[in-house]
């Protein structure tokens, strides 16, 4: 099976990788040190108890992001090497663009700049952005595409984070608004871009097989075990911390069983959808992030992981098809009812539950953290201290508003960017196809000269 | 493939879970708080170092039972999604069945229930039991069923538990006995139930295949390398813990070094069986839970390990099919080899250990946990202080025998329950089989009007 | 298909690993036990925050070795099963072996043996030696020769370990020089060793399907993900242990991002090569390793990811084709382009920053552990303080020279073990095949008497 290459534009990927590895080194040459060893004895301890603290959490977090949400993309049963590959650069392209883009900011301000786990905890965060958005088109876009939308995306996400956390003061601990929300309406804007005129068939590759259905369902159990860790870990360490863990879990327990309930009911003979299992089970995390270590009862996260798994899955019933047929509109991965709506429905929950919280108990969650490591918490309650509760959840609210705002209209502005002519979309026969990125042998041509008719047998049953 | 479905019971499930949230989210806000804050600023370091403590190894368990524990059990070709899917909405039914029932309990003496990860643990703990037993009837049973499986098994595990730890004081901080041994029987007893009167043919789907192999010894590796912090999760921090990791890791290195052994002097042409690695490589872990923190030599969990991989491998090889043939007893992941027979082994171990060990080395290992969150080692101790090491191993004894006898008794008694006449058990000729529960698209079908020649090529090929 | 079996040499393998058991056993009960407890309660505390400190490195590490290091070896499509089992049985063989070697020498010197998790640890590390090594001869040799080349292999690294860090006081807190060098020469030696005299023709089941490229690829991003673990675990705790971390981040983003744009600027039409990726995203591990812990900057850390990642690619695309040519040298997994080449970049490396940096900031990374768990930092110390930065870089560079050669005759001489007559390898016709070493039935005879024809059709479709 002869594949026409797309001829020329194909070399670009490597060379502009290649210069922005120069560019990244360059900098880091200039402005990056490790933070000053901490020479007094007394302090040893106390770092190391802090790693200790932050380390299995940032490992829990790579885990989700490498290997959870790549296998979770794996659906796809002809496209898995792709995505795991994609997701894979994205993910490392986008954490150093972010490094050095924070890295920038503080240098002007602050000068030389120090990294540490935390600077790059931040960083993967607003990688982790990138790695949503790209849900909405997976498969049909080359990876130079994916790399201009995540060149695009992390300026506006720090942006956007500034805005909302530094500025507004919005509280939003597991990056309900700032991370899910943000990236579900950017990655809509890019796809809207992307392919807004006409409605895109269904492809024949894009059915899943149950082996990919099963590939990709293990991603999603990595991730729901491992979400309390990526809620937690810039949490204030103590109660808040312990809060936000025990949140999580209970709202992922609920979405995990509500989505069985609302997917058999939705489906002809009650049986489950693979795709709502793989989404629903995790809508409950997106949703928690913005209360997660407020004082909320127990209670309040349990209703809110079941109404977001109801929503997700009502979502991948009703409103796609709904937004495809209306708006043209493709989400390949479904990111709006995963992140979208759940997420709405979080920033919601924020509002509501400071509303509801006593002043007492609310004080002991505020703990956001900004992009550069620094810790808000003491301005945040100041501000608070000013507007009240009222004023806070308004906060919360025109939060929300700003993070779908601007990442739709950035992602719709990102079309300048990927409608340059250099950027050639992969042909539509080749969609969702590993062969079109992989040398991968084909087989029959494998057996090579020496090859016996046994072999060849064995071949074939091989490959069965 | 026109597949009828059983007609209406199907609805009894969504219906039933649904229902049972509901109650879950009454019983949530009426009495289940958080921990008070701890106001103390001291205190906030000692409430953070304890949570890093427990929260890494929470994590490891998370993925020995979602991850670990689904993929093990994929050795079934054609119902990798099932195996997945059930043992998920299993372990967060029975979670959160626990929770509540644990929740009743603690209400009625002490008022309010607050929540954290300890109760956590051991609500998952009785999960535990739950995923254990249903091993026996893997493949045959509807999700309904196993619902009422986990609905009777986890208070009877909680009494259980509560007789076993709390009043006859056993020893048993890894759960060999109240969790290995009593779920063993609990399944045995519900299969004979169900499938007591006649003996099952062999289904075609039920063999495996080189490639579901793979997967389940995936999850088998995943089980093994976690199983450390299964064992010393609720252990008494410092060097009692420490010993139970090491003990583990040993026990279960010889387990896997015999299981090699074994199988290929038992196989012809010393081959090994898949399914005696998938097993015998975890059953040093079971046995070694009675005795992990106690002060035994490192040689003892070294020869238990390698004694219950034996005892294992020879089950599979003797014993199962002996219980086939003569009490019809039908046990489709071979629970009692995995589980059965290397606990008894481990509970006669921790006596014969209580009665070796000097009582000075004895008394560092006093750290047994009751299912509240209390810690009950005082107690313990006053009893062995009474009873003495005679006493105490005895009492070791009487517990295997209280577990054995009283979950054999309830899993029968769960008779009651599974024969409800709403509780249709699947047609054995769709048994193993994900297109029962599943919506998996016909991939001929799914081409669609549009599908050209060479994409129904492409489809087929991809089939392949 | 009926596969006659080698006839009697099979049972050597169960023989030879029970009698190993047995001495192991014995060794154990006669020479080990676990550390005094702690008696004192204000230790306890301080025991409890050590093992925190180490246990979720140590079970990161244990993840690595078993399941990612696992998986990678499965891109073989029909020898996924043996992979995974050789592997997981030479993981354990070697660990025990190399603790009853360490529990001798210590034996000799101190009298009673103490185990804890440090000695287990650097145990492990003597059996990853061995993992590493027999990656290049996979596929083509029997498990009773992988347990041979781990007999022989432990012994020596545990030698050659003692000479370059405890005599000569190399400084490589990763294993750059003492574990990857090491083992990759040693691996390269046996292999001439085996297959020297003619080069092996392509195997037909050599050639790697998407699937197995698929699962071997999440075993690289699992090893990607955890590598910071291995690296870091014996550092100095606090700022040390904090750098290592981060250079392993470092070094391995820059492989990722750096093994695209090579891997596509060398294949026909920009493709990726699956290998290139599954190996070169690793190599800034393997080098990063010599200076982790050094107060090198952080750009370092980055370029020496990048050119390891390039050297990596450039072997797999020139050197490994070269070698095979000129020298007739078998590397069935290249590891000489994962773990020779970007070891030598390493050790060159760790002498560069060593001359580079000023005394001041070396000093915090003194911390190299000794096999059997004590610290020589001390005499460390007074060795550079001896011999200046200097002699400390030559030292590096001696200890690299004497990795390479001791590991290259040492493989070499276990030609004399590998030739013994009864040591059959596997047939050529077998090799790269599962059903040489486990029992798999074969489906169409697996349907039985009772199949009807709608049974063999459901069987049939499931094959496929």
């Amino acid at each position: 099976m002869a594949v026409p290459p797309p001829a020329r534009p194909r070399c670009l990927l490597p060379l502009s990788l290649g210069l922005f590895q120069g560019a990244l080194l360059l900098f880091f040459a200039l402005f990056v040190t490790y933070d000053e060893p901490s020479v007094r004895a007394e302090d040893v301890n106390l770092v190391a108890n802090q790693l200790y603290g932050i380390f299995p959490l940032f490992q829990d977090i790579q885990v989700m992001l490498v290997v959870g949400l790549g296998l979770l993309l794996t659906f796809l049963p002809r496209y898995g090497l792709s995505v795991l590959t994609h997701n894979f650069l994205l993910l490392n392209f986008s954490t150093q663009w972010a490094l050095m883009l924070q890295g920038l900011l503080h240098h002007f301000h602050h000068g030389q700049v120090h990294l540490d786990l935390r600077n790059l905890l931040t960083a993967e965060f607003a990688a982790v952005t990138v790695l949503i958005s790209v849900g909405a088109v997976l498969g049909r876009t080359s990876p130079c595409q994916l790399l201009v939308v995540a060149t695009c995306e992390v300026p506006v996400y720090l942006a956007s984070e500034w805005a909302i956390i530094t500025r507004l003061g919005v509280l939003d601990v597991g990056g309900t608004i700032t991370i899910h929300v943000f990236s579900c309406y950017f990655g809509l804007g890019v796809s809207k871009a992307l392919f807004g005129a006409a409605r895109q068939p269904v492809h024949p590759k894009e059915t899943t097989t149950p082996r990919s259905d099963l590939l990709s369902l293990v991603g999603t159990l990595i991730l729901w075990v491992f979400w309390p860790s990526f809620v937690s870990v810039l949490c204030q360490p103590g109660d808040a911390q312990h809060r936000a863990i025990l949140n999580t879990f209970l709202a992922m327990s609920a979405s995990a069983v509500t989505t069985m309930v609302v997917s058999s009911l939705l489906e002809r003979d009650n049986k489950l959808s693979p795709g709502h299992l793989q989404n629903g089970s995790l809508a409950g995390g997106v949703a928690i992030g913005a209360v997660a270590d407020m004082a909320v009862p127990p209670v309040a996260a349990l209703a809110l992981g079941s109404l977001s798994a109801v929503a997700c899955i009502l979502g991948f019933k009703f409103l796609t098809p709904l937004l495809a047929r209306k708006l043209t509109l493709q989400d390949q991965c479904g990111i709006h009812n995963l992140h979208g709506l759940p997420g709405i429905l979080g920033a919601a929950a924020s509002a509501v539950a400071i509303l509801v919280a006593s002043e007492d108990t609310s004080r002991s969650r505020f703990s956001q953290v900004s992009p550069v490591g620094g810790n808000t918490s003491e301005a945040a309650w100041g501000w608070w201290g000013d507007r009240g509760a009222g004023g806070q959840a308004l906060c919360q609210a025109v939060g929300l508003v700003v993070a779908i705002g601007g990442s739709l209209l950035a992602g719709l502005l990102t079309r300048a960017a990927l409608r340059l002519p250099c950027l050639a979309q992969p042909p539509e026969r080749l969609c969702f196809d590993d062969s079109l990125y992989f040398k991968i042998r084909d087989q029959a041509e494998s057996l090579g000269p020496g090859g016996t008719a046994e072999e060849g047998a064995l071949a074939l049953k091989e490959r069965v």
